[in-house]
């Protein structure tokens, strides 16, 4: 059937296309149906949908990027057929029917998502059918490889270590760290990073306090030959976009399946070539991963994945119970990490990197085994690793001279004060970052929260146990009230719930 | 935050407003999460897409329909704010982790579904979920209720018969011969029926031939109390509406939870407050269902569910292998039925028919047990059922005196005849529709395809199997050769498949 074009102003992130009921029926498709699309020798194929008024019969709304495509303007006939359905709708409906998938089929699910070929409907499938009926390590391999090639690849070279966390602690920022200590030891090291979907800062945000975190591929080649490191925003890279696709209908559902996080993790990992990987995965409550027994499944499977990738892949389950540093939010966690590397910051943060690097060292075959963490010391306490972190920030075009107190913060602030005494039993992971996040972090950099107080420290009344920066007086009430609301810091008695 | 208003055309069928990532950033929410838009004291929940583009920062883009909630227009400034994902979002993760519902969680996805709170990822997951981990009778039962609860719900008074069929099988147009023979019987049967989505008639579309289908409730109650039945299309009147959202999710999957397909059938039964179902389930290659183990649990489940909810229900598992009646198409399916109604056509449409009859009057009371198919014969050979199914056509705005040859035909036809001689093995359902739809059927009523051969009869090369019939030459070659391609009757070899 031909069709005139209308113009149809919607940006869904995949071809579309609208026409009216009553043609659709005439073509015998349905909402959600695909359709192809030709003009003068182009073609291509749009999901459908429907309308009973803003697009009358023998009329067809088209997308601006279907309109580019066909190289068609307002008012041009296109000729449209029904299509069938992509071949991946079959692999879906497989794995819903709790079907293990084939390698060629998982890499036709990654290819059609990358080609923005699925719906929500089919993606959402997808995802909770993973999640249900799971994936075998075979699966997860052909999901990671097919996540690796559908996507950005970087060549860094020889024995390039890397490093991930699996994620939930505040605070945290043990990148910033460790980055310059494995650097600084003499191997290369190119960490990309993410930004905050929902938490107050992601350490890309943080580091985009001190330098820029968005380049090319070639001058992040160039910035990593030339120091052995880089602390930049893996998203502007296209490095494995199938997950990035994933991720956007997990989030609704707030669902994690595992072997979804593996091949996301590994996949980013592979992308760029990594060698040697050491995983993070904090325990505790209020961080991702709450029982013991699930991360020491997951760590299994990493391990595992990682063999089967030519990868050596070694896992660490951390105490994720409570916050790492003091500062929450990128200015006041920037500032935390260049303290750190003088040997100035927070202990807890310092100790954990100072583990992780020397963990990793030893991983490489750099150092050898039991020797790491002292060499890894040496190195901070030297002030190599700082060295270093300012040759990372000068070649990602930031000031290497900057100091922690020249980081700027929200000029409002407020303290939050004990209101009885006792010791620090919980800082809970999930209540202090939404606060910070309620401060207007991360996208105002200089807000967040910064920790006055650690658990098991004995407080009076009357002691300060966070204070809150914000840029405006409101943003500051906010969080003032938020935290009277969630109480993010329990103090005392020992009554976590009470039933009436 | 405060926001400028802009028109955003689009008609997703639930509030949807568009926003900058940057704004997005500042509130601290992302793609599909849900803002709270207010103006005026009137205030509505939407869901977020965002855009870098479309719309710049600062402002807003709304659909017309929250425009219209709202009270706004161009240029207004609306207050915005973050709220949380509707309670069901979480009571679809327990489904998800394969947990039992509870009623009141069922309800409260119902209601979110029919107040389009749900976002298509939400949804399917419901759907893939529900698919994968299955209902049990106690949540089945909830389903219902709370899809006749958000729904329209009809008294047409006591000892309401109906009739249902599962589907899949072509022509099987019984609903056509029933209704007028139970009515005729003294019952009152108020049938709702279905327009075809994909295949080339449903029941409505079949019925339209001969009166109108749409009728508002008012109207719709005087038919059925004057003459004790109706044919009528029930999409129009809101019976149950979460199910046809919920069916929209599931179309692009082509999956049928049967905990939903037992819930849909019986919460339009329920809407219109049915007494007596009778349920007719198809089996065999090309059915909807293929498996007599699959019809026989679920036809335990249909009376189970109808027990629980008042209603008796019987099932009948029918041979579902091959067509019923020779007409496929909305013209061809309604002369088949006039005729069958003055003891003129398809043998086995008619037996089926009276078979249904039967057991429907004597399920009802009405007929003492074994009495019921020769009831229903002398109803049908006396003349009482064409008479009172021309007292339906009458009340429904149609013609009572019309003659199946006064059913307009496609004018261009083309008979497929046998290229060998042999008996006729199948005649496969789902291919022979798809060659009825490609007439255009049922969008152009005339058109279809007419069988002249039923499985078993011996025919000669160049016996007639079937002749199409289409309004154009255009739409009737393309049946042709689509038929070419299916080959959707077999006749004489038994090889079902070969490879090499």
């Amino acid at each position: 059937m031909k069709f005139k074009v209308e113009t149809y102003a919607i940006e869904a992130g995949r071809p579309i296309v609208i026409m009216n009921f009553e043609d659709a029926k005439e073509l015998g498709v349905y909402v959600s149906d695909r359709i192809e699309i030709s003009f003068n020798g182009h073609k291509t194929v749009a999901l459908i949908d429907l309308t009973r008024s803003l697009i009358k019969e023998g009329s067809i709304g088209v997308s601006e990027d279907v309109m580019d495509l066909l190289n068609v303007e307002e008012g041009d006939k296109v000729d449209v057929r029904p299509t069938q359905r992509p071949e991946s709708v079959e692999y879906i409906k497989k794995k819903i029917k709790g079907c293990v998938l084939q390698k060629n089929e998982i890499r036709t699910i990654m290819h059609d998502i990358v080609g923005n070929k699925l719906s929500d409907i089919e993606l959402s499938a997808f995802v909770t059918a993973g999640y249900i009926n799971g994936y075998n390590m075979d699966e997860i391999v052909a999901l990671t490889n097919a996540m690796v090639e559908t996507g950005q690849q970087i060549d860094f070279g020889d024995d390039i270590v890397d490093k991930h966390c699996i994620g939930g602690v505040a605070g945290n920022r043990t990148t910033l760290l460790i980055v310059p200590i494995i650097a600084a030891a003499g191997l290369t090291i190119p960490k990309t990073s993410s930004r905050a979907i929902t938490s107050p800062s992601g350490t890309a945000d943080t580091m985009e306090v001190l330098a820029k975190v968005e380049f090319r591929i070639d001058e992040l080649k160039d910035i990593v030959n030339r120091i052995g490191a880089c602390i930049i925003w893996g998203g502007a890279l296209n490095l494995a976009p199938a997950d990035d696709r994933i991720i956007r209908a997990e989030y609704p559902l707030s669902i994690d399946p595992e072997g979804q996080v593996l091949a996301s993790v590994m996949a980013k990992k592979k992308s760029v070539g990594s060698d040697y990987v050491l995983i993070d995965i904090p325990v505790g409550k209020g961080a991702k991963i709450t029982e013991m027994d699930t991360a020491n499944n997951m760590a299994k499977k990493f391990i595992e994945l990682g063999k089967r990738l030519g990868m050596y892949v070694e896992c660490l389950i951390t105490d994720g119970s409570a916050p790492i540093g003091a500062g929450i939010g990128p200015a006041l966690e920037a500032r935390d990490c260049l303290a750190a590397l003088q040997n100035k910051g927070p202990i807890d943060l310092i100790n954990k990197s100072l583990d992780l690097s020397g963990i990793l060292l030893e991983l490489s075959g750099k150092i050898r085994k039991n020797r790491g963490r002292e060499t890894a010391e040496k190195i901070l306490s030297t002030g190599k690793a700082d060295k270093k972190m300012r040759e990372i920030i000068e070649a990602q075009g930031g000031d290497p001279k900057i100091k922690p107190e020249d980081i700027e913060l929200g000029k409002k602030t407020h303290t939050v004060k004990a209101e009885n005494k006792g010791d620090v039993r919980c800082i809970d992971n999930k209540r202090i970052s939404q606060v910070a996040r309620s401060t207007g972090a991360p996208k105002d950099a200089s807000a967040g929260v910064y920790l006055h107080v650690k658990v098991g420290d004995r407080v009076k009344v009357g002691s300060p146990l966070f204070t809150i920066y914000a840029k405006n007086s409101s943003k500051l009430e906010g969080a003032v009230r938020l935290t009277e609301q969630l109480q993010p810091i329990m103090i005392g008695g020992v009554i976590l719930n009470t039933l009436k």
